[in-house]
C-alpha cells in the first residue's frame, strides 16, 4: 500500500471529575475536566483493526474517577502525574500519555461546612505528559479576562495604503488570557506555583503602562520567568477584546461627550496577539 | 383579509455597554448588556411596509449607549427605568418599553486604580417594564452555581413500571440558579436589594437540609420574601445539575469504595425545577 | 405563614433519544432532545418535603426512552402526545403533562442502507401540552437562517435626536428564524403540515420586497394561515442579522467601489422584531 | 536581561466576510469567516514598545474585506493566498502570514434570483501560509457529522483491572469529523478537489466495516490518499460521539427489548481519536 500512519493518539476527553474531600464535617471540593491520551505503537488499531494493545478509552475514563480517590488531588499537576504513570503502566504499547485537567474554583459560602457557589472567572489547567524515562509539566490559565481603562495607547505603527486606523493615545486595554508555562523539574510546590504565577501576571498587567498588546505580554512574561526561576518559558494567548470608544457627535444633545467614558465591547473581529518569552 | 396581527415587539438586543467612571484617578466600571424593545401600535410597520411611527432599532442602540453618560449607571434598574422612560417619550406610537439588562462583574486587580480583573460566576439581571402609567420592575440573577455536599436526600417518591431510580439518603446537590424578583414599587435602593436578596439566597440553600430541590426553592423563596418586605414575589428556574456517585464496584481493587466523595458532572439530560413563591 | 406556592413545574430536560428504525436491512434515523414536564399539585413537594406524589424526573426520562420503542416517533408531535398522555396517565397530581421536543435532520449518504450525515441548519420543534380534557399542539421552527441579497429596503422611520441611521434603499435582509404555529386540532397529518409551513415560509420569504422585516413576517404569517386552515396562528422571533456594508472610502486604492458587494455580518447588537398573526 | 522573546504572532481573527456576487441578476453569496496572522521580525513591538514594523490587526481586517472585492472568492484558498501575498508585500518585517478561512454553505431558496437558506451541516476550512519562498496550503473540513447504525464492533482490546467495558458486536458508530489535508503544489482546483476529498471521505466511512474508530479513520485516509495523488497527507480528530443502548431491562414492560433501536446519544466524556495517514 501507498501510504502509513503517521502521528496519532487516542483517549477519552473531557471526564467531569469532582471529589469531595469528606474526611471531616468540613468538605472541600475539587471539580475538574480531565482528558487523557495515549501515544505509541498502536498501529494494528488502525491497519489490521486489532484492539488487543488499545486500552479502551473507557477504561482511561474508569482510570481517571477512581485515582481521583486512590490518589487524591492535591494538586492538577500532581494527579495528573499520577494518572499518566497510571495509564502508562497499563499499556505496553503506549510510549507517552498525555494529560490535560482544567479546574474550576468555586467558594465557601459564609462559614458553611458542606456549601459552596461556583466562583467562575479563570479556570486553572495544567497539560502533562508522561513518558518511559520522565515527565513534562505545563501549568496554565485560561479565562483569565482583565482590563485596563487607561495607560494603553497604540501609536506610530506602520501605514499601507488600506490604513484607516487612528493613533490612540489612550484606549481601553482588555484581553482574555490563556497563559501557559513550562517547569523545569517535577519537584514543585503546584500551588503555591500557581497561585504566584498568577499574582504576577495579575500585578504586571494592572502596573504596565502598554504601547500595544504585545509590549504588555513580553512585560508579564518577563516578570514571570524573573520571579520564578523553576520555569523555562512562559506563552500568552491573547485576544484584543477590542473596546471601542462609541462615536457621541452625530446627536443633537449640547454638550453631550464622551471623553473616554462609554464603549461598545465587540465580539469578533478580535485581534489575536501570541508570544512566548524563554529564558535565556 | 382572513389575518390580523397579534402580540408583536421589536428592539435591539444584546448592546455591550461598558460605562468608565473616571472622574477620579480611581476609575470603577460597570460592564452591561442592554436589551431595549417597544410595544404598540405599530401595525403599520408590519401590513403596509409604512415605518414612519417605528424609531429604529439603531436609535434604540445609540440612546441605550448615550444614556450610559447622560443618566449614568447607578444601578442597572435605575439605567433601565431612564432608557425605557427616554424610548416611550421618543416613540409616540409605544405603549410600553421594555428593558433587559445584565451585568457582568469585575473585581479591582489589587490596589490598582484602573485595572480590573472579571469576576465570573453570578450574573446579575433586571427587566424593565416602563408604560404611560408606571413602571414595573423585575431584578434578577443568573448562572449563580451552588452545591451542597451532603445534607440532601430524594426518597418516598412516586414510582411506576418505568421507575428505577433507587432513593438517596445523601447526594449532591447542585444547580445553576436563575432567580427573578418582582418589586412593589420603583422607590428601592435597587443595589443594596440585590445584595440583600443574593446574601439570602446564598445562606438559606446553604442552611437547609434538602429532600428536594423543590424544598429548597421554596425555602430560599420564603425566606427572601420574609426578609424584603417591598417584593412582591419570587420565582426559580433550577437546573438540576445531576453528581452521580461513581461505581467504584466493577473495579478489581481491594478496599476501594466511594463513601460520597467522586462523583461524575453530568451535562444531560437535567431536572429541571421552577418554582414562583408569593407574598399572601 | 406569609408566603404560598404559586406556579410551579418539574420535569427532565433535554434527554438526547436517538430512535433507530431497523426493521428492515435499509435503517432510518430519528435524533431528538426531549424536555417534559409536570404542572398540577405538588406543593407537598415544595412546603413539607413529601415526594409520595412526585414522580420522578429520572423516571419521566426513562419514559422518554421507552416510549421511543412503544410508541414509536412516526413524528415528533405524535410521539410528544402518546409520551405526554402516559406521564399523565402515571401522575395522579398532575394536570397538564408539558413535552417539547427538538429534532435534528440527517440524509443519507448516498445510498447505504445505515449510513447517515447531519444535515444541519433548520431543527424542527414542538411544544405538546397534554390535559386530563384533551391536548394543544404548537409545531415550529428554529435555527432557520434565510438570507435575501437585495430587494430590502429601510426608510422613512421616525427619527429623533440620537438617530443617526442613513436611509437603506437596497441592503440585505438576514434572519435566524424561530416559528411557531397552532393547530386548531389533534386530528393532523403532522409531517405533512410541517414540510408544508416550511415550504411557504421559504417561498414568501424570498417572494416577498421588504421595507422592514416587520412586513416580510406578517406577510409569512399570513401566507401560512392562508394556506394551511387547521392553523389559528403563527408567531416569530426574528433577530436581525446585520450585514453591515463595508466602507471602503478610506482606502487610497483607484476605483475600488463597493456597490453592495462585500458585508461584516455583525455579531452583537441585532435588531429582534417578534410579531404574531391571529386568523380572525 | 535575562529572557528572550521566542515564537510569536500577530493578526485579526474571525473577520466574517459575506461577498455577494451581483453581476447578474442572479446572486451568489460566500459566506466568510477569515482569519489573519503574522510572523517575522516583531520584537521591537514586544521589548521597546517601538510599531513601526508593525501593520495594524485593523489594517489586515480591511485588506481582508478588500480582498473579496479587489481579488474575488472563487475558493477560500485561492482568496488566501492573495491575501496572504498581500499582508505580506505590505509588512516588510513580515516572514510569513498565516490565513485561516472557513466557509459557510448556504443553498438557493427554489428557483429565486436573491433568496438563500443557510445549509448548515459541514464547514469548508483552509489554513494557508504564505512566506517569501513560496505558499503552502492545507484544506479541510469541519463538523461533518456521521453516523453507522450498524457494521462496528469494538472487541478484543487490552483489558485492566478498571476495565468494565463489555465487548460490543453491533453498535452506533458517530463521529464529528475534523479534517485537513495538505497539497503538494498551490496548482490545485481548489473546488473541485475539496468536492473530491469530502465524497471519497463520506463514502468510504458509509461502505466500511468498523473494528474501531481508528480503523475507519485509517481507511477514509488511505482512500482519499489514492484517489488524489496531489495530496501529501491527511489528518482526522474524531471525537466518538458516543451513543449508548438504552438499557429497558429494569421496566416491568413485558416483551419490551432494545435491539439496538434506542440510544442515549452522550455529551461528556468523549472518545478522542486522531491519526494522520501519509503518502509513503
Amino acid at each position: 500500500m501507498a501510504t502509513v500512519l503517521g502521528a496519532n493518539q487516542y483517549g477519552k476527553a473531557e471526564n467531569r471529575v469532582v471529589r469531595i474531600i469528606r474526611d471531616t464535617p468540613r468538605h472541600e471540593i475539587r471539580d475538574l475536566n480531565v482528558s487523557t491520551s495515549l501515544r505509541g505503537e498502536f498501529g494494528d488499531a488502525h491497519i489490521t483493526g486489532d484492539q488487543s494493545k488499545v486500552l479502551p478509552t473507557d477504561t482511561q475514563k474508569n482510570t481517571a474517577f477512581a485515582y481521583a480517590k486512590l490518589h487524591g488531588v492535591d494538586s492538577i499537576e500532581d494527579y495528573a502525574l499520577a494518572l499518566g504513570g497510571r495509564l502508562l503502566e497499563a499499556t505496553p504499547a503506549a510510549e507517552e500519555a498525555e494529560i490535560r485537567v482544567e479546574e474550576y474554583a468555586w467558594d465557601r459560602i459564609g462559614d458553611h461546612d458542606h456549601s459552596f457557589v461556583r466562583r467562575g472567572g479563570a479556570v486553572r489547567t495544567c497539560l502533562v505528559t508522561v513518558g518511559r524515562n520522565g515527565a513534562r509539566v505545563v501549568s496554565g490559565v485560561k479565562e483569565l479576562t482583565v482590563l485596563n481603562s487607561t495607560d494603553s495607547e497604540f501609536k506610530g505603527f506602520l501605514k499601507d495604503e488600506f490604513t484607516t486606523l487612528p493613533e490612540a493615545d489612550d484606549r481601553i486595554l482588555a484581553t482574555s488570557l490563556v497563559a501557559t508555562w513550562r517547569h523545569a523539574s517535577t519537584d514543585v510546590d503546584w500551588n503555591a506555583s500557581y497561585d504566584g504565577v498568577l499574582a504576577t501576571v495579575l500585578d504586571t498587567f494592572a502596573a504596565t503602562y502598554s504601547r500595544a498588546l504585545q509590549e504588555t505580554l513580553y512585560a508579564m512574561g518577563t516578570a514571570v520567568l524573573e520571579q520564578r526561576p523553576g520555569l523555562t518559558d512562559i506563552s500568552f494567548t491573547a485576544p484584543n477584546k477590542h473596546h471601542f470608544l462609541v462615536d457621541f457627535s452625530g446627536f443633537e444633545v449640547n454638550g453631550l461627550e464622551n471623553n473616554g467614558e462609554v464603549f461598545i465591547a465587540a465580539d469578533r473581529p478580535y485581534g489575536l496577539i501570541e508570544a512566548t518569552v524563554v529564558r535565556r
